[in-house]
């Protein structure tokens, strides 16, 4: 989580458009998967490129570019770290230069970015990993053009495995509809991630709530308090998405046809309901904080009135004590031969009738 | 209430408009109630049809189409978790695949949609359970056409009872409107139940107010912590809610009706109403926390004075006791026959101050 | 104050429009006061009618018919628990089935609704009864027509008699004026009301903040905690009254004249003054609270500080002189004859570098 | 600051307009300052007329009205509490009798009201009062007509000398300007009075920074929750003066000529300051209360430490010198010679051993 | 830091457009730096000027107007405390006398300004200096014309060095571009520096996120509170700071060139990341003193708890011995050999189960 802490863009003092790589991803490879698809069944193919260090990457890349209008083309490239190649598709795309140092600036925040012929996309990931049971965030660029839809991811993962899924065994309508149907479905698997991770966080917040009253090691505290960064975290990316999803099911961009609208409508439904849940979290995690000091309190209370209890009822008898156990040579309780159980008697009253003031006092 | 904490549909990485129940009704059979009805006395019909697994589904739903323009028919489905029935009805009256995933995803929040010949609606119910003395909560759908309403309810329960006895006894107008006051009805229903759990809540949060001050028990935390949830949850409901009656009472909906405007305005009222009764309890509950928190630091103020007063008094008492104890050679405080009574007047003496010193302080 | 609990209205199930008496009163006789009056001095009549159980309604009411365009006419209606008079002058003034039932359901909150030829208010007083120190609520509905003012208020007080009294005595422009200038007069009326509960909160407030500081008992508490509600149910009063008298003020409504406007406009400064207070109240009503949990926080400290400096001195002179209480045949200190005086040289001594510790730390 | 509780204006239960001075100025002469000026350096008068008890108000009254258009007059009038007086001049210049109300009622909050050929203010000045170290608010009212402008002040003070001196010694522009820019001008030096409260407010808050954490006395409290309620004074005070300006900066009365527009500008700017620091101050002083009570919070634990260490090593000691003052018969310990420094050396090692725990703990 | 607590302006009671220099740069001389370039490789020119007290202002001054519309000029002047240098500049360019009043007054807020022909900018810039470990202010003040851009700095830093450099060297597109882009450039150079500021800021907090929970101590405190107020600090100087650009991206100045847009919007997102993350900073910070606090409370409880241990196992037991310490004469307990044996196994066995006690408590 200590993404919340590094905001610095590596470019710092470089002229705008400076194409540097901000992430932590160093290896050398790029490999780019081509999906071309349209509504006809045995029109699909599926093609790996790998980019080496060495390879020529001029060919490679001029044969990205969709050669057939029918034909809607995903180019989904992992590893944005080697500069160049990310540049060629830039200037084979024509991208701006300002949206390509955003793809390799991996501390962006996600926004949304009209050009004249293709809209671009930084959105982020939270993808739960259930092995090292923690969150890995990742940023995502989409550019989606009329018949195409560039992706690039930092790291390989499984983000996008359901998409290629579904495009592969014809599963739902995506085969009939165009690149912004496309676009759609992968916002919609980004959000999907993000039900799981509040799906985690939940788990995580409903077995706090039972051994928050009962243990407040400190442990527990870190929990919460991880929790709650996990949650401003999670928040900080889809508020602005939601305002990304909000104006593409509202405003009229070309590249968005009517027919996808109620898709993206219901995007956007999700959105709002990832938002709910995450401010009830926040309530929910402020509300056990203070059940949590609540607890301290009262434990402190307690400890005091155990202190109490024993030190009023034996201080007194122990004075008692003090007293004949004094050496004056004129005592005359002493020389009584009933003055011993007499005394015994006397504290053991003191001791009774204290016992019944704390029991009065509901104490013990 | 752990339904704060659920949130990931369970149609996660599916293409859009899969339909998979996600709710927690096991039962395969589906009951439907179909009422005709208008404003002659007359006319009025109800038939209960219950579809069971191996029914012919088709005849079944197709007999479900209002044949009559001047009448309005209220199928009422009790039971969403036979993807089947729920995807014929769709198909029979046209509606938006999204519209069924909606149906069947039993964790959305309130929204509406507006399709071409029907509005869509998702309302959460929560209704007070005095045997349980407990919320349960539910979700219902509305699909409002011109002169045919359907809901679709989770489980079988006494929710839309008292509108069934309304038009069966032609109690008000019911009779003598439309579709769209039939919707009116049942919003109003669902909104008067929101009332009796508020009251239930009001009530809590009232007895608990008394109890607070005196017993700071984890008990009574526990209790406030879960109101507090309840309220959360109320207004995760309520505010979206709010939003859809505010706009079917401006916009002009063809299927809304202007002499169904003042009804709309009225049940708004009311929303509002719970609106700021849930904010009220909001406000007071958190006065309660503080009050409960100040009771503790209180008390333990109070077992500190205790222990302090017991141990001030006695210490120092005990010292000269234990001072006459001692065994020198030379003492003569202890060979004179007045040391002894001198010394617990001494002590007396002390005793006294210090009390009269607390007292002063305002400790005892 | 119980009123902050309780909201649901006494219809629920019912159908809209149900007339069922929601409050408090049960007497059966309602007084019905008519005013007639305009700019002429001579013009002033006055009459009180009481309409008891038996009596024929449907004769006493239809005279409460305005005969006459040019005066203006007020009907003050006292008690409003027997719904079939309610009912029947609804009937003769024609009035929406919806503000009847407002007008007896005593748990609305503050509206405004325009119908065809009259507005109608739902409002709330907070009257101060000065005998039991305690705010008084009331629900008043106005219904102003074009030479017609209807009031109606749930039991017989003094809150409208400044109003009959100016109109009586001729006093500032009232007669002058028409039915929308007699509306702002009452509603002036009661924010005036409002002044002087916030001046009461005020001064309860004023005397707190000097007694909180030394005295932390729990009394203090619960009169600070009764404000803050106090606060809340006026703040909900209140807010909804702006955006009435502020839709007044602004927009065109046909039945307000002209030259009442800065009338309006004088009145919603006064609210907004109001509004002010309310949120200074409550600033400074949870500063009290910070001060009276530092204070009592404090008072553990220092009563913390009284039982360490007490321990802390005579726990090592107790031991000190438990060692020379010990029975070991070989003490040489015991067989001094200066052995005494220099251990009471040696805990003087002890007790006076403590005390001079305590000192410097400044807790002495 | 007693002013926060105040708010009941004394014309409660009044027709409005009635005339009634609200203040604490009770002395009955009203002194009047006229200042005649334009551009032309020779043209520039200025005379004081004080009305005393039995003086001819008429007559002196009359002659305020500005006889020269080519001239602005300045009318300052010191003294709001002879109603006749004011009423008069109400009169002469064609004043509402709303506005007159306001300039009595001194509880009113900062407004402006545009008349057809005036417009009307109620402004609220803080003056630091570097003799008794406090502030002093004061309500002044402006009416600026198009070659007159007319001031209203409770008590004689010092806030309009630095403009008067302008005025007369023809610095900066002023005499070549409208009323518009001595309105700007007696504006400008309201908020240049809020810079010296802020300052003021700044300082004592500097100072508590540092003696908050060593100092955790009730007076420092007092101090800080004072310097919290002057801030909640100011904000009441420059919120709607924000409005005020903000509306004459951008909107087109057509008594503001469009060369003031920039000097508006420039004093809105300022008063976003005032409220930017207001806000600040508003955080920083929250901050500091959490520090204070943390300081609370930390001395209570370093005197329960101290207290700990103390009872922890001593109690056991002492219980040991307990065992061996004991007057058993047969105690072999007691009978051998080396009995006696063995236990020293036992309770020196206990001791040691208990001081090393304590050190390792980081306690001492 | 202690900015924060400065608000007056020096010009108080000034007439407006006053030249007071409020700063704390007391250095007479004044340096000048004068940049010529177009998109010319060769048509690049840089001269310095430094103007001191002595030397002749007026033709100094009168060679700083662009003589070539072809070319963009950059003047940049450092130190702003020569007033008659900054009103020379004034009157040469046509500046508004209350703008070079907000130069030399260094407490403004950020703001922007359109005058005819230029765009005047008050912008803050905070500097991290490295070697003192601390957040320098300044105030920077720009002024754009058609083609040429005049920058006012306090003190001689390295802020503007990186653009000047890239002038220099014909990096990136500046030299291409007019004097639009050089501002931008400008802009986004000094919100560069908050990035590194809030980098440095989030490197303190994580630091201190490991710490406070350990260490208590008050430095942490001091520390946490110190980056709170820088926190503010940010808040206040990059709110504006968005709105400025936020409305140069948007509206239409003529000044502000279409192809400059996307560069401008570039740095607008830039800056709602600086507001995420001092908005994440925020809710970071109190979610660590929430963890402090709790600390501290959790600290006491466990010195309580060793306190009650050790009194509670040792009080009884010093009580015992208390007892046989005791000199009556009957005493049989005393007598018996066994005597002392059994009551060392009775004294072990109290103080076993105590243990026990505690251990089944958790507290030890």
């Amino acid at each position: 989580m200590e993404d919340l802490y590094k905001t610095v863009p590596k470019t710092f003092g470089m002229p705008p458009g400076s194409l540097i790589y901000s992430g932590k991803n160093i290896e050398s490879d790029v490999t780019i998967t081509i999906t071309d698809y349209n509504s006809k069944p045995d029109l699909f193919d599926e093609k790996v490129i790998v980019i080496s260090k060495n390879d020529d990457i001029e060919t490679k890349i001029i044969n990205l570019i969709n050669p057939d209008p029918d034909i809607v083309r995903w180019i989904d490239v992992i590893g944005v770290n080697r500069i160049d190649i990310i540049e060629k598709i830039g200037n084979t795309f024509g991208i701006h230069p300002l949206h390509l140092e955003d793809i390799l600036t991996v501390q962006n925040r996600p926004k949304m970015d009209e050009d004249e012929n293709y809209l671009f996309f930084i959105l982020k990931t939270m993808v739960w990993n259930d092995k090292i049971k923690d969150v890995e965030f990742e940023q995502d660029s989409i550019i989606m053009g009329s018949n195409w839809v560039i992706t690039f991811q930092e790291i390989k993962n499984q983000l996008f495995m359901p998409v290629h899924e579904r495009i592969k065994s014809n599963k739902g309508r995506i085969r009939s509809m165009d690149s912004d149907y496309l676009l759609y479905t992968l916002i919609d698997n980004i959000v999907d991630n993000y039900f799981v991770v509040l799906e985690n966080i939940g788990g995580t917040l409903e077995d706090l709530e039972d051994e928050l009253i009962s243990d407040t090691s400190r442990e527990k505290l870190k929990v919460l308090y991880k929790l709650k960064r996990e949650n401003i975290a999670l928040r900080n990316y889809v508020w602005p998405l939601r305002e990304i999803v909000g104006s593409l099911q509202k405003n009229e961009y070309s590249l968005i046809k009517h027919k996808t609208l109620p898709y993206l409508r219901d995007v956007y439904d999700h959105i709002i309901q990832v938002i709910d849940t995450i401010e009830n979290f926040r309530d929910i995690a402020s509300g056990m904080l203070d059940i949590y000091l609540t607890s301290i309190s009262n434990k402190t209370n307690e400890t005091m009135k155990v202190l109490t209890i024993i030190s009023t009822i034996f201080i007194p008898l122990t004075f008692l004590a003090g007293v004949y156990g004094m050496n004056f040579d004129f005592m005359p309780e002493l020389r009584t031969p009933v003055g011993y159980p007499i005394l015994w008697i006397v504290m053991i009253t003191i001791a009774a009738l204290l016992m019944y003031w704390f029991k009065r006092k509901n104490w013990i």
